[in-house]
């Protein structure tokens, strides 16, 4: 649990014109912590979901004196009586958000490592943070960049501006492309292909890119791809796709923008999954699945075929 | 294959009050290896299964020269033509297991590496190995660790005692919860839960464990978590849980204690898993596990359903 | 995309004998890059697939000016109006990946990177390039390897000649057995097997071998296992075996030579794969597969089963 003090008045100066209104006594009161709902102490910051039904009770119930609710909650005798402060706001659960990242969240300060490697070749933008023990080879990297230990980066990478690479991470990794020979022997194609990654991307721990074969494997902007992903050569991600963790997709693979793909799904090479789609958990893609539709199972199918 | 000379009289001296007897003539005498059935020799110390049928004759064809026995097999004329040395134990697997770890293993001397990065903020306890190229943030770890090289430990980790961490694994790296917005952008929840290992774990080597979201990921004391698996944010595994390789456990799952999980299983998120379950090998787990069930299949049933 | 301004002059004196004969006026000619067929350009090294149809028509508008092609294009005044060059060889393709690698790919210079731990008590044989951040522990590693940043190998590894191990991967990680005990509690047997490589293997990107828990993990010449594969403890994977990325052998698994593994399978331990099957993507395989058959599903079936 991560404790640091704050007074209400600064979190409502924080938010500013978030904030519609104030109920309660707030002069020196602070608050120390935001957890789950199980774990709400005197000192939680608390939220009240307004899409809870008896929200009242809940704010009434809850053991913190501070909560961030909308409109809808009464400042009530009994709210009074409990000193409670609510500070009310059109959406509590992003300014929940906006508090935890101000106030809870460290960032971490530009710079790179001496114990990482960086290619002499390599440019690196602005407000760049690369931890301890990465691999940085011939690439370009954009500005704002956090990249965390342990992370590689091979020759051909093109990254641009705002991700987060976690730990582990391969970027990359020269794709593995064999032709059988007549003697049962596997030749390697030479890959020469590269990877690109836009702007605002999460990388998952672990999370292994392989590089395009000739041409580049593509992930764009907004794409969100959780730990131990295995993303294959040639792949293109178009905006905001998210990966759950463990996904795998094989090679020229193309996922359109805003689809989820959950956990340990598996996609055969050559597949086309369209924009907005769904993707269960498990599934084995062996098909193209069109725009807009919900597929599970091995192997998967539109979730309302019967 | 691992080589030691080890005398005879030394691994009797060393399993003191475990040696019920020892029949033959052993002075002089001494093993320098241990292995499988197929690839014993004149110099191994073989051990003879108390479950296994005609162990007399087990004992009368090894090639050993030197046998971990119960006391059942006869010291009869053909053991005493070939000058085999009986040492008989009341449980010859335990009594392997023992003389393999004092005579064939080596334990970490303890020490930091020089190339490991450890945040100022840490607590390392005593008699801890960290190899090199790890990356230790601002955590707490307790005694008598084993932190093989190339592990990253991000901060809000506490780790108990005794838990052996092999190379690659990640722990703590930030969970990844999405809300995708109105235009398809897709927004983090910001993470400020840590992870708590208990003692007695072993945490496989490329293993993703993820970091609470508010409240922690638990691992609890005797874990056994084989290497590529990915634990996601807010888990809960109870005591002796084993999860063997490149399994993923999706978030906010509860695992019962002396579970289970086989390989490349996946459990959807918030699942509960009970106590004593067995999971089998691929299954697709998306409902609440009752305890002492076996499940199996994509999606997973109880296994005797028909 | 990699570019590089190679003269078509030196092409040809390096394909040397492949080139049956040269069509056009090449002197003074360069290309400068190798493509996907979607993105050739002026400028681009184009090659004609001999199975394809229509292939004089492919010659007349590909947009390169020089061509890698077979015997059985004329070389007609269309082509001659375009003042195009064709390479004639007998196998195109082949002839294509000599100069990508030739003249598009860069070979690692051999040494150790400093920032790398190496056991005092390692053999590290001729030509070999260890990068940044290893771990390499007291083995056997031939000639002509190449072992990428953060690759961990630890102890009782033997490794034999032209080998490309990438980032992250991990080499003989102690495998995971476990005996659980009456009170819940999980016993490790402890592991003294090693891993055994032979020659021209590639192991893909934080990919996890297992250590043999008595006897040996090997894996015979021409392997090519791909990023974030598991092969688990005393696994044998014959010679030229291919597994695409994300699968998972359990322990004790042996697989036959020329046997193709796609995309996330799972096999269970103890079962034996025949030389040159196909294990389709996904597939959760239970039991033996004979030589030369097809499996596919969970579980997995002979293909041509109904």
């Amino acid at each position: 649990m991560v404790k640091n003090t704050v007074r209400v008045e600064d979190i409502i100066l924080f938010l500013a014109e978030d904030v519609i209104t104030v109920l309660g006594d707030y002069k020196g009161k602070f608050i120390d912590n935001i957890v789950d709902v199980e774990r709400v102490n005197e000192l939680s910051l608390d939220w009240i979901n307004p899409n809870k039904k008896e929200k009242q009770k809940i704010a009434e119930n809850s053991s913190a004196r501070v909560l961030l609710t909308d409109s809808s909650i009464a400042y009530n005798e009994t709210l009074e009586n409990q000193s409670k402060v609510l500070i009310v706001v059109s959406n509590p659960k992003r300014s929940l958000i906006s508090v935890i990242r101000k106030f809870f969240t460290e960032s971490f300060t530009p710079g790179i490592d001496k114990s990482s490697f960086v290619h002499p070749d390599a440019t690196i933008g602005d407000n760049v943070y690369i931890g301890p023990n990465c691999y940085i080879g011939k690439c370009k990297i954009g500005n704002n960049n956090v990249i965390h230990s342990n992370v590689c980066i091979y020759d051909r990478t093109v990254i641009g501006n705002n991700n987060v690479i976690h730990s582990g991470a391969l970027i990359c990794v020269d794709g593995l492309g064999c032709m059988r020979q007549a003697d049962g022997k596997l030749e390697e194609f030479p890959q020469i292909g590269g990877v690109v990654i836009g702007d605002n991307c999460y990388i998952g721990g672990n999370t292994h890119i392989a590089s395009g074969s000739l041409s580049d494997t593509i992930i764009e902007n907004g794409c969100k791809i959780n730990g131990l992903c295995f993303i294959g050569s040639n792949d293109i991600l178009h905006e905001n796709v998210w990966i759950t963790g463990s996904t795998m997709l094989a090679g020229s693979v193309e996922v359109g923008r805003d689809t989820n793909i959950f956990s340990r799904v598996v996609v055969r090479d050559w597949c086309k999954i369209g924009n907005g789609c769904t993707i269960g958990m498990g599934a084995v893609v062996t098909k193209n699945v069109p725009s807009g539709e919900t597929w599970v199972g091995n192997p998967a199918r539109k979730l309302d075929q019967k």
